[in-house]
């Protein structure tokens, strides 16, 4: 499974799928968990795969055309897969009936497949005669799936919410100056984020003060190889010269403030995703719906006193009222700090392996 | 040089004096840097000794009296000392005298004596015949006695600012609720500080909303050894049910909002390291006469939106004005952080060890 886990990370995390590892083992695992032969010794690997993004083979189908390539006959081997395998036919076929069809006697994955539609893979192998183990280094999965299994299992994205502050949380000075609170390892660190999300969104209010380009860039400047989608809520028209407009990810205006409104139109463009950098009212809004799974919040080592704030009122009267966040990580950038907050509490739990129905 | 900075730690943070170590080795130091005898093994330690705060002994001479209790002679021998020998009376004799007069025969010390009221003492050596190096390890100890050094070369205290605010600035929501943002473990490091610094200030202001107790309270409650003299600045009285009025350090009332008035009571009373704690105006006050040395922000995962804000109106228009800090360190309390900035843009140069005048 650190094979297959090592194999998933090379995916990109953008993009409507999942990153998906997998590993074929000469002969079937001696007591549910595979990783050697009975006498200790390490199992063959008969192939290998992971998933290149929407459009190309899913990791399993990869890894047994990867076996094919090396001539290795799969009958009776052992798959390791760090997602159970998809039952649904979407832009390729099923891998549980491409794993059945091969001849694998055994199947062991990490997370079962949260996404409705594709879900029930490990009910139709053991259906074929094929033995599945599910659960095996699911925390592990879990935390690499995360953004991915939270937005497929609920149907609207995994939202980012971005600020980049002063100690007192304001974005700007006194008269609108605010290039740059952050240094350049911040701002660095947030166009890296922007290369790995579906989307950016922000209000129109923000296109008009600031004119953002929500590309993705690398530090010399240049456009990052994956752009996002770049979405902007509010009513009023994006000006024609608008940065937005030139070079970068697709446009999409959703003209409304509503978050339900801009979560349903990110979903319809498969943004899995959703990084939101503006403006305040909107921040406050997505924090009050209780629409924020993720905080990054930059912060320079910068006391302003006064100035506009990243999130506006969001009607919080009472400190127990208060959305309260966990905090995930936190990363010095240079003279900044990223503290990244979560909403889930905890990961999820490290499931003993389970032979049964899961 | 190691085991007298070691040493020297062993020394209390807080009190109007130094934290210093010394160390006395058998013979003069074959290169002007001591820590072996020619032949490269390591000397003989004939003494060793740290200031353990006011009115006892300094260092070297607590180093002199363990000697003469270990039946050593001295004559001839090197001392290593963290600082520059004293070359006044205050509550106990000078030092550059004491060594001379014992007949040691080279002293090596870190850094200069930043105090005008007592630097000299290398001269005072050098003119009795007395091999003097200086700036061995200076880097370390300069950061070892960085706040005793910055106020006692300036005449007034190192100022620390403490904000314990949500990630948008806020000590406490809109009707303010305050209790508590931060977790237990930032409240305990902040009790940790309390306890090391002399002296913890804040506003009449403040005083009347919170009533704070200002205390060094360890995390079952009880109060630490050293508690802080409690500064209060402002115009108004003190009620007399005020928990500042209860157990804890001496209560001293400043009866004026001028961050010099502040500075020099506290200088008055042999304050070195001054803590402040609020409120929102002074602390403004504070940076905007850039009087603040450090800050240690301790932010919770919270974003509130509104409610009163740790720092005032700082009357910083353009963010090329507001005072810049630098990040010192980053450390995660919980599921809190604290910021640590300081003014200073870099630690001490470590200067190379010189044997002319310092």
């Amino acid at each position: 499974m650190d094979r297959a886990l090592e194999l998933a990370r090379r995916g990109p995390a953008h993009g409507p799928n999942p990153r998906v590892g997998c590993v074929l083992l000469a002969g079937a695992a001696p007591d549910g968990v595979p990783g050697g032969a009975p006498d200790g010794a390490p199992a063959r690997v008969l192939g290998e795969g992971y998933h290149r993004g929407a459009g190309t083979p899913h990791a399993e189908v990869a890894a047994l055309a990867d076996a094919a390539a090396r001539g290795h006959d799969v009958r009776g081997a052992t798959a390791v897969v760090t997602l159970e395998p998809c039952a649904h036919t979407g832009r390729t076929g099923p891998c549980a009936h491409a794993l059945a069809e091969a001849g694998v006697a055994h199947v062991v994955h990490a997370l079962d497949d949260p996404n409705p539609a594709a879900a029930g893979g490990a009910a139709v192998l053991r259906a074929r005669g094929v033995r599945v183990t599910g659960g095996v280094r699911a925390a592990e999965a879990g935390e690499l799936l995360r953004v991915w299994a939270t937005a497929a299992g609920r149907g609207t994205p995994y939202v980012t919410l971005k600020t980049a502050t002063s100690l007192d949380g304001r974005v700007a000075a006194a008269d609108g100056t605010s290039r740059w609170i952050t240094g350049p390892q911040a701002r660095a660190h947030a166009h890296a984020v922007r290369a790995e999300v579906d989307a950016v969104a922000v209000t129109t209010g923000t296109v008009l003060a600031d004119d953002p380009a929500l590309t993705a860039r690398r530090p010399d400047g240049s456009l990052a190889e994956h752009q996002p989608l770049r979405l902007v809520v509010g009513r009023r028209d994006v000006p024609g010269g608008a940065r937005l407009r030139g070079p970068g990810g697709p446009l999409v205006h959703v003209r409304s403030h509503a978050v339900a409104d801009l979560l349903a139109a990110a979903a319809a463009h498969e943004v899995r995703h959703l990084l939101v950098e503006g403006g305040p009212a909107f921040a406050a809004a997505l924090l009050a719906a209780g629409a924020v799974d993720e905080l990054h919040a930059y912060l320079a080592p910068v006391v302003l006193g006064a100035g506009p704030a990243a999130v506006g009122d969001l009607g919080v009267t009472t400190l127990a009222a208060a959305p309260r966040l966990r905090t995930a990580r936190v990363e010095r950038l240079g003279d900044d700090v990223l503290l990244v907050a979560r909403r889930d509490p905890a990961p999820p739990p490290a499931a003993a392996p389970t032979e049964g129905d899961s």
